[in-house]
């Protein structure tokens, strides 16, 4: 195909010039006398992006599902309990890799659409008398829906029950993109990944662990090597990693948090919010609902776009990549075939999405969805050309 | 600025990443025994793009502007007559150029926005029985107006008048792009560069020249050696140059030329004439004129389109860059701040040229140019999206 | 510094240009529709590499380490027993992960500079009735003292006991480099990385299971989930992942394995064959001995050097790294300060190896190891031009 | 050819990877409101690398035999006399094109192997009372033989003569790379490319020209337009060009002038000193004769080294390429078959070098020539690790 293929799922996102030319270099030696220079400036500043002073912030070759598994294992027994609820795709394989590591889940399942029930857990923490729940699991943004819950309100709940449970979040398509704040909200792991947020390609687990994490993590907990804490903290105390690390990514994600710090982390948030809303007026424009089930629960990094009754979103999604090149995300699991998905996260701008709205408006109307030709497009365009992304924050 | 910046000048055009890869290449020594492996095929295919079979291909480190001055110092004598006609800056230029070499000009003005004006130049070889023309120039692409001549037409006109001067082409913004046909249409000497249909980052003057020009340069004419024919026939023929060749523009050259004969020519050029048309279409839909007089002479390359009076072109430009990083192309000369011109040439798509739509509309509106959100988006998606390259050439 | 720095660690190794341009890719999406017309030939190829018609290979994001682990994860339940023998930190790497992920080692400590004891393998069997043992660890290549063990020998070994164990083996800086056949050595799993043989650079854990690997990891045992195998097959069947892959490796690696293919795995060996008998040739030139105990245990990927008493390898690396830019492999461990070591695999050649020797003589001239300034590199220079990769494999 | 190849021809040079990664940029508009911004600052810097203070410097793309070209059209006239002396294959083209171009050349034929003769300049020069001599033409340093020449003690004859002459440089292989002063020894036009000391690829003509230079061009000199230094003057003084420049070499040549900078020039001066005496100790180690007469004809940048009677130097130059990889520059014209060059210049350092040295010992071997094995790469180790750049400089 001519041009370029215009990448809109949520994850992995574009990766700027600037990342992916600094990814570009000859191997080097990850036990070179002088390479603690560069990994402990970038352990610092990333703590930074995690919001974080006493935390400890881990970077395994990894997926984020290494992530999770990583949370779960060296803080947790087998047979602990944890709380968590189910929204989607995302949230419920965290839940059923709780259950396949040997944990026993309290489950909240919420409608799908929605976020975390910050009342209900207060609830069920509250009645918790005995504190068997040792950790609640929140997902902050709900990729497949495209929901983002408030870990604020989160923490408040947890706190107003009294309970001493750990607070895990999955941050993978939100931390980088729209506020987090692991000290202020009393999160104790914080899991994210390279290919979102961090604008890099896929391969490297971000996460970070709180002191109380840590403290855990050197108890008779899960049996673990891999993702262990312990042989992390002590090989990265000095600068090094205790197996080969992928140095490319690392340098990657050097120039990746810089470009984050430069823009300013409020900034980056802005101009995420700012993108987004103009992506919703175009599905208002174009008569269509949104996943999720309220302005409470949009997501400032993807949209999932429910089709009209009777149309297939997986049709809508197969004719954008193969007629215009345009990559959207599917629906998966509950919602598959009901919603395409636009991933409006990490480094992007306003014309890169009309390349999006106009391909999702050009594909509907393709496969028989009825929509008005450049409507969504001229609903963003007046949006973006009146407001700027911190008028558009601050509106909300 | 976050993102990709939107890039839609008429040239640089957008370089392919296979051509970008192919040129980020160590240095290697252009006088390797086996460089001619190289070297004598991308000579052979490069004869095909020109579509010419007795002709040499030329390939000199240098713009387009080298190779103007190639065509006239080696097949010229000073004081030699040409026959030329001026209708954007571009045309205008190689005129420049001709005087200040020291040739004379035999100058039609026409009006910009019309092209080389052939019954004109018939008129005028039948006029000059003394064949003092030695030489017709004509700008196949004005790339100023937007305007695309008839070169065959051209070489009628020519031998209709019986004239056996020589047939000089600028086809800078053209060949590679949209038809151009050497041997048939008696061409003597075509003038390209690389970055315009040829995918490439600017540098390399990529020309050729007929039997009849090699067997001029081999004569007494103008004193020149950068860009002597004579010194280079003689090394490529064995494979190398007479001094240093950029390798990393012919390394992506090579990529370049694959990609135009992997596509095939007329496909290239179907493809250039549709996603043209969805432009037009889109200017039609803002109720904006083209600088072009006429469908006869509208580019498939590059479209200059007219603001309204009492508007200034130049700010829209400006505002596209400042506030969305969109490149558009500047009016020159007689036309300056009177038009804008989308460049639509090389490695494009449809939703490529919608981010460049959109900008263009959320410019024009923010300067105060009142056309309606969307409208010109709409109009060239639905150009698009009911018509394919074929069909859309076939219609006309 | 100047100039390029000579990387001569036993991994990461020098990234072909044709690899580290196919990994020099915009984003894409992982769940594309044509991805399976990328993944599944990659992954029928890669099994070529392991030698194997029947078993499974899987690409994890993940280190080598992460391979140990699923290999043990999958197949066996806690408290089970594997024999092992520990030559070296690698060895004893992944037998220290065998503790900690609760199983029982039967443990042959040999000294450093010897192999996997075979025979001592055999009577331990042999002894066992009771069929105890469930698994075999080998480590193919010890990559802390540059010995390479005899696979088809332990597969003898364990036939001659007729003891059922499985056979895994650790094949991290040997697949792709030396002699592997998992079908015909009956190994059950094999455990590589990108960053050794595969010339890519660290992150990727290419591994590959037997069928008999396979069943059981079907069953009862142990928890995991990143890295259980089942997820994997599932997903990877039609042409996907179950979580997201770090494709830029995915791309590289597809090149990687195609030059292994295609200069042909026999050539490729023989090559590294070739190449580490230059650097032996050099060290005898030096009258240094090497870490390997004999000829039968030397490794065609790396070399470790023994400095004479009295000297600290650790000032050699040092010097050599900060004066010539020259990264040498450290001693670990029993053998820290006492070795250097040089890596001698992936993509290199003759000159590049060079700079290898030079560099090691320089830097032990300087701290003051009496070698002759030139006398190694002449004898490699030597064996380099008398023989050539296939005739110096037929020599041994 | 598994590994990397070595290129040691005095151009092109190794291009560092923060240049090429510098050049690895998607294109841009070369008319952006913002492109003076990286402009103009390039041409200041490029003036400290001249060593000029009035003079300007002009970017074409060409190679530098289009320099040649520009200095002699902007400045002289047709018949004009010039002064040049002949010692080498680069000279004499630069003669060649003289007289090609219509001017009259005062030739003094040298021995191959000295540089320019300054004595006879000045006996020449004083010689021509009436001022006929309209420029003197002087090679710093002859590519072809390794011979570098005094332009300072140039200055000083044609002072002592009391002559006006104008005084043209041809630094293509000696700038950025020894010492040029192009104020301090009134040199009106200096002529450099990109592919030597500037470490990129070809395809960029660097040059400066004195005040009095730029009078001349703007007098009734020769015919010319692509070369015109007046179009340059007026266009790059707003920071752009009269045609599209070539902007990944532009943005290239920022990142490599300010890695020159950084160094500082005197630095990078005596690092190449170092570098060419280290590769003088292995030639005499050799037994083998320079091309150059003696240590005051010696080049900092390359050397030719000439092989013993009876051998053929082309054997051992094609021998090195097919067998090892190894790019060595070949004996042009006149010395054709008797030496073969060592280009050391550029990004480079003494382990490269070791590669370098290694296979032409190698080669040399290969073809007959019976040199000791290891005899120069010793030699060269030796100075390299007994000196450091400044004291080698120091000791000269």
């Amino acid at each position: 195909m001519p041009g370029v293929k215009s990448l809109f799922v949520p994850g992995p996102t574009n990766v700027p010039e600037s990342v992916r030319r600094a990814m570009d270099v000859p191997m080097e030696d990850h036990r070179a006398p002088d390479l603690p220079n560069f990994t402990l400036p970038l352990f610092a500043d990333l703590k930074k992006v995690f919001k974080t002073e006493c935390g400890k912030v881990f970077l395994f070759p990894a997926s984020g599902t290494g992530g999770w598994e990583a949370a779960l294992t060296n803080t947790l027994r087998l047979g602990d309990k944890v709380l968590a609820s189910r929204f989607g795709q995302f949230s419920h394989l965290w839940i059923d890799m709780c259950t396949r590591l040997g944990l026993e889940v309290e489950l909240v399942d919420c409608e799908w659409g929605t976020g975390v029930p910050t009342e209900k857990f207060r609830e069920i923490l509250a009645a918790d008398k005995n504190h068997e729940i040792k950790a609640v699991l929140a997902t902050q943004n709900e990729t497949a829906t495209g929901v983002q819950s408030d870990i604020a309100a989160t923490r408040r709940a947890m706190d107003a029950a009294n309970h001493p449970a750990m607070l895990y979040v999955d941050g993978v398509s939100s931390i980088g993109s729209v506020d987090f704040r692991m000290d202020e909200w009393g999160v104790d792991i914080a899991v994210s990944g390279s290919q979102k947020g961090f604008m890099l390609p896929a391969g490297l687990c971000i996460m970070a662990a709180s002191e109380r994490a840590m403290e855990l993590s050197g108890l008779d907990t899960m049996h673990r090597c891999y993702f262990d804490f312990k042989d992390m903290v002590v090989t990265n105390a000095t600068g090094y990693f205790p197996y080969t690390p992928p140095m490319t990514l690392l340098r990657g994600l050097r120039v990746a948090v810089d470009r984050l710090l430069d823009e300013g982390l409020d900034n980056v948030f802005a101009r995420h919010n700012f993108l987004a809303e103009g992506v919703r007026r175009a599905v208002a424009a174009w008569g269509l609902d949104l996943c999720a089930k309220g302005p409470e629960w949009y997501s400032d990094t993807v949209t999932a776009i429910m089709v009209p009754e009777g149309n297939d979103a997986n049709e809508v999604i197969k004719h954008a990549y193969n007629r215009y090149g345009l990559s959207l995300g599917a629906g998966l699991s509950v919602v598959a075939g009901k919603v395409f998905r636009i991933g409006h996260l990490g480094d992007l701008n306003e014309l890169m999405l009309m390349s999006a709205l106009s391909g999702a408006e050009m594909a509907m109307r393709d496969v028989g969805i009825d929509v008005v030709p450049g409507s969504g497009v001229a609903a963003a365009q007046e949006f973006y050309r009146q407001n700027s992304p911190k008028l558009a924050m601050a509106a909300e």
